[in-house]
């Protein structure tokens, strides 16, 4: 029977410029050496961190047109430059004002979880790398004081990268995932930002089902349900496992993650134009 | 190091009124005996079948608004008259429209999918059990011919059920979450519609990152994490692995998915409100 194991490891603290490659294959060397059809689960987080990709608060301009979303957001004005800059804004959610209720009700500690909604009482709809996302990535969370990560600037290109060193320095053909948290519905999810080695999107549309009949079903996002079971074990604060090792799925080559914004705006778009007519024709 | 492994089940074909916990039991009885923590992820439609969820299409009464419906949406008037029964419908989303481009790409052989794609070419926006779905999950995929399958009519109640009457047969105490197939931005993806003995959303949010500060994140949707990883062993089509057992997994105690169909509505209306004086804001 088909069986896939994901197991995390920890790998420690990853500062700033550490050699990400050299930690995640000298952890696995010792207890779970990678092997040929492995693929790799990463939190974004940690890759930013190994290129750099960090950025001191106080170093960023912030012009008038910050200051005025940053009041109405209630967003820091630096870290809606850096947004602005890093992605193409295209809304925003209320997160505090929505959620509040759920939020404090699956709160740790409701003082903390107060603190936390009053810092980030919404958060910006953004376009980066042809996907969707909120506040462009970037984050203040587990980023050291005064400092925010920025996501990797292509992480298709990161994740082909990774997948390279990986291979040369032990010799498997694995394939990489790069995963970042994001909400979904009522909470969050790691979906998939970016890929090497795997196809991302099966291929199972219009296959006949067990009754012989063509399906519209099974446009299954594999690299999303890659990264949404490897946040089973990444730790989300203070645990310390950004890197899942995926074992004994059976799966396609190909690069690079869908380029999805535009199908899903335009699916929006035409959603509230057929949606207007339905409810025209529901009773007239 | 954490490691979570999920376990395929085939349990051969179900057919209507089977006893699927019998079959779930003599097959893992087998092959993978069941212990205490294991969560045991289950396809509602294997559910339905079981209880007995499937209508024979001519049976169905068509009202003169099922017919203007179909007319704009090109679902057959019946299965609107079920789905009008089965939820509140909310709107429309024309698939075919959307994703022809992306679908056509992604399917085994392009002339039955282009038939999938005629045949339904968009699809309902419901709420059905407090949550969101499309065609309230009324489908006639891997279904007896000429008959639809419906969810069950309580999933958090079958799941509850499911998980007394495995106890009850070998004594393991489990969790149970039963899923089924969403659009997810531009594929679909399993999500949680019911469960029973697990939390459904973790409880991390506000806890300290790594640099002792408050995180927003971190209100992790467990169960739908959960169904995204056991897709990875399903059948969509042509398989027959409708049960996944999650082994390794440490969870908290809970029952039910979140009511969530009302923080999403809530969330689209506010962040369509905060958007407006965003876009206000940018330039004046």
């Amino acid at each position: 029977m088909p069986e896939v194991t994901f197991h995390g490891l920890d790998i420690g603290r990853v500062d700033p410029n550490d050699d990400l490659v050299e930690r995640i294959v000298s952890t696995t060397g010792e207890e779970y050496a990678l092997s040929d059809g492995d693929v790799i689960v990463i939190t974004a987080k940690v890759v930013s961190f190994a290129e750099g990709r960090l950025i001191e608060a106080d170093d960023v301009d912030v012009t008038e047109r910050d200051r005025r979303v940053a009041e109405i957001t209630g967003i820091d004005p630096r870290e809606v430059a850096v947004i602005y800059e890093e992605s193409d804004v295209l809304g925003a959610i209320p997160i505090a004002e929505v959620g509040e209720d759920l939020l404090l009700e699956h709160a740790v500690d409701p003082d903390v979880a107060q603190e936390a909604l009053d810092d980030v009482p919404s958060m910006l709809v953004t376009e980066r790398n042809g996907r969707l996302c909120t506040n462009a990535g970037v984050d203040w969370s587990n980023s050291p004081e005064g400092k925010m990560t920025l996501l990797p600037k292509d992480p298709d290109e990161s994740a082909r990268r990774l997948r390279g060193e990986i291979e040369a320095r032990t010799g498997a053909d694995v394939a990489v995932v790069l995963s970042d948290s994001e909400i979904a519905g009522p909470g969050s999810m790691d979906l998939a930002i970016g890929c090497s080695g795997i196809e991302a999107i099966d291929t199972n549309f219009g296959r006949a089902d067990l009754y012989d009949q063509p399906k519209i079903g099974g446009v299954d996002l594999v690299a999303d349900e890659l990264t949404a079971g490897a946040a089973l074990l990444f730790g989300q604060a203070d645990e310390r496992v950004p890197v899942v090792i995926v074992r004994g799925l059976e799966y396609e080559d190909g690069e690079g993650v869908p380029n999805s914004s535009g199908i899903v705006r335009r699916g929006l778009r035409k959603s509230i134009e057929l949606t207007a007519r339905l409810k025209a024709r529901e009773w007239f």
